[in-house]
């Protein structure tokens, strides 16, 4: 058993990464912290009580070092590199669920704040399994990608190579209200968002240039991103809607097979799929059609689990050698 | 006073159609009838109860000539044709909310089936005020468009000039549930939709050739159109997110006030609409940011209402020479 | 047409409000104003851009007696009777939609705070016109019911006479959150609440000593008053679910109609109520069933409607010798 | 590993039966089954894609009894009679998730049907393991209790020998949409629930009696039980709030202490419970509060769980003689 420690406990990917660890047959949760402390887990989250009974402490990498050999950080971005820099100097593996490490340094810069850990930034892994694998199995460092980038670099990097010059991507993304966290709002409140929808920070939203990046990084293309996020009125769930246009016929489907088939946590399916099938799952869900050279590519998550904490897990076991499988939710809340 | 009368008033149009036209100042609704009749208004819908007491009939044509100069056809497609050939020759006026007379000859029979009143068909005249008006003035049979082209047409029509040659449009549609109906589905049993999001027909449903006859006829252009429709966990309401390609940079804000500042029921938002802001309401409200030479257009509607039966009334108030706004609700269903 | 003014105009009530006195044919509304100021009702509710344009003034009681004859107060209590105090005595008739003037000077200060208007606190009347409209007719002060005593006291008044001795009555009240206000509050987050339900303050709720307050008044009898609120995932309608232990067997769709009859606003109901019939009405619907010597009563209202804005507008139709219903809302939120 | 069989494993509560049964760690799923038959489980719920794979055979008692030693039934009542009474003769044990068992024969047949297995129904034992868990353990016929009951029997048994005399208990009970299975009808449909809330068979439950029942069984007491269900906007949960009159004053919460502290699946709660801190596991989470002699108790389970299937795996567990926790969700859906 591997000792892990999660910084970071008190909001919704926090939960989440105490419920995957608490029953993870390779991984001991022996941490727990928050900017505070002084608390217990099934304090900060009433549900878990007769489930969990951990402490919860004020966050400090000595303390993490002297415990754990992997933390996952559940952070907002720089607080996190803040941590990540210690910790790594002290020896302990990174799974780093803020944007701190998943962009270069300049993309960083532009949407972002001035980076203040550039020492590990070269070194650290973009965690998305499907295409970082090799890496992230060396990784020390792995900068787990956001709901937004997961849902849509999933659902479009299988067609980037049959892409037609010079035109541009669109994705229409909807996201539970979960992804915009705890923090009252007038966005979250109830009242505002239930019986509604509405698009918000459209096209110049900060996920753009980080699918933009990653295409170039596998593709060498540079593909226009446009991205338009929506809230909608459900608690968890991500559904990603892609409109891309082809140099030539293709058939979606086989092109989806030929990447994923192998892979535990992508499904290909044959009719548009929902969030509903995903959600308390790591799976991505895809479905594919093509209108002449037209395409429409539309993948689900659960914003929270594969969007965050799960695939945060993933990421663990590939580090840690287990099973990329070991442990990891599988089972959609349905009905 | 003009004499009114509604065929088809047990579904939710038909509900929507005897508020407005209850409350009209310039109709007097004389006549309500179903397939079966036999019935009251406040029997098929209870809400109605101490509100509105009137008896509903068995459908039929001469009945409805006998005592009525407009008639709104709330009927399924195929079935309404029917009744508005027979309503024609007796002289009455008819707004027809089913796709009967929308589209062209060759187009309708592609995506609907045989049509069976060629004769009226050439003098129908597509009811969006805001692009027919002046035809609608003039018109005695008046084919009243759907939520989902209206919503997209609106949004989409005054960019055409501006587009690139070639491109293609694509619109990524969302709508509530009582957009399908009352009948009973799995789609739209409480468990399926609820905390869930799915595309439906994507890229080849059958308001995609809607779109593009309308695009053509105003602009003879043609570009490509790509429409997805998706169903959200909301009773009501509609938005379109538009994606289109232009030819050269543009302010869309200043597009949108050229074509829409005097029209009543069009509001030009500086932020992403939502459909809260509608919902119970006639208006259409619509945003529109560019990205370099790529656009996006946000556009909402009432489905109900703006989508079917108050456009409805708006056209029979255009053929009756009154005021467009007479009568038509306005108040959206906020908070 | 008699002038009146809104304090209070920003909150979801005074939305209400707004709407129903802007197409009022009898009221017109000639002041609007906010603790504030400095904005206009389109900005603060962007609903109502292209349909109201009124400035919204800082609140000032001078200034609203120079214009108005009645002033409805939207406001906190406590906030509310400093300025009730000041327009009475400036000779503006008041419909107060706070709790300052609901109750005994002693049940007020047990249950909220110091009362600071004593000497106009005598002259206020319950403005529940059921039960008090030959009073209302002739009040200047009018204490508009919350929403909770008005679905509840509609609901279970008619059967206070058959009630057997030294038996509680339970009300288990069921709320939509645009009752909690337009404030921000963990309870209102939309993860908290959708998809949940839950009670709170069960049995200590302030609305118990109102309750039965108003039932000593009318009938001289002290049961005792058992209240639960609860909130569910609906934005608006409440559905409050009452039991009580009768003296004999009765027929209580019998006594239902004895009272409520020839009521414009009480509808019998002869299964069991829905809020989605009343939402958008100043409707109560009420239904209720005996199990032998036991009593079932469910009533339903809209808690912005019949709970707040609309009954106020009805007693000020009172006050003002009009025809109780007119400008009322009474077509529901259907589908 | 002991060898299980699912009958009926298309609905709701046999989907979650897989989901538990799959990962159970003392049993094996060996078969499932419809009425119908030639498909797969994979087939019948998508959501288990790549998850579980595995025949579901068209039910016949006699293969059940080659491969199974337990066998539970999620059939709809007088049709799993059928069934339980082959398996039985066969020495197949029955978890019965129907009606079928629950009542003593007089019950069952008033509220029911006529009973086709008159003798098997003596030996059933009420699957409650709070409270049967010692007949339980000797049990072959198991009758798993519904949700309804479940959530009331838990929250007031320990209530009642501190009733007082002759009153009655009022249940008012809020269930989530699931709760009435898969089958389409007007009541599940979107559009009516959705925004909705409503009492439905108030008094006239059938699940009164079985409550009433239970109460007798344990305490030899008959008070009156009067059962209100309602309806509520939400996919899974229920939440029941229990109004009792008391003898004397008493402390509630050490009156449930004393009962389930050291009960593995009973939560006591300080504050009112709600329904997101159980969905998805075997919680029964309750709070009570007194008002003098007046008694408000609100519980809270996840109806297809608690109310069905986990339980259904706990009865399985004490038959086999397992850890009553071994292999049951715990971990709730929340955020």
């Amino acid at each position: 058993m591997i000792p892990v420690a999660i910084i970071g406990a008190s909001g919704y990917t926090g939960l989440e990464l105490v419920k995957i660890l608490c029953e993870h047959p390779g991984f001991d949760l022996v941490y727990a912290a928050t900017s505070e402390g002084g608390t217990t887990i099934q304090s900060l989250h009433p549900s878990l009580q007769k489930v969990v009974s951990m402490p919860v402490e004020k966050a400090d990498a000595k303390d993490v070092a002297r415990v754990a050999q992997i933390a996952f950080l559940a952070l907002p971005h720089k607080t996190a590199m803040g941590f990540a820099a210690k910790l790594l100097d002290l020896g302990v593996k990174v799974v780093d669920l803020s944007a701190d490490y998943r962009l270069k340094l300049k993309t960083y810069e532009e949407h972002y704040c001035p980076h203040e850990d550039r020492s590990h930034l070269g070194e650290a892994v973009y965690g998305l399994p499907e295409f970082y694998r090799e890496k992230i199995e060396k990784a020390r460092l792995v900068a787990n990608p956001g709901c937004y980038p997961t849902a849509s670099l999933l659902g479009l990097l299988p067609f980037i190579p049959s892409m037609k010059e010079d035109t541009p991507i669109f994705i229409d993304a909807k996201s539970g209200v979960s992804g915009a966290g705890k923090k009252l709002s007038e966005t979250t409140h109830y009242v505002t968002i239930n019986e509604n929808i509405f698009a918000y920070n459209p096209i110049e939203h900060r996920h753009a240039p980080e699918i933009a990046e990653k295409i170039y990084d596998r593709f060498e293309r540079e593909p226009q991103v446009n991205f338009v996020p929506h809230l909608i009125p459900v608690t968890r769930g991500m559904l990603c809607s892609i409109y891309m246009q082809l140099e030539r016929e293709i058939d979606p489907i086989e092109i989806l097979q030929e990447w994923y088939t192998s892979e535990p946590f992508v499904r290909i399916r044959h009719k548009p799929v929902d969030i509903k099938s995903v959600a308390g799952t790591n799976f991505c869900d895809i479905f594919a059609v093509a209108n002449g050279t037209t395409l429409f590519v539309s993948s689900a998550i659960d914003n929270l689990l594969r969007g965050a904490s799960s695939q945060a897990v993933v990421n663990a076991n590939i580090i840690s050698g287990f099973d990329e499988t070991l442990g990891i939710p599988k089972f959609a809340y349905v009905p």
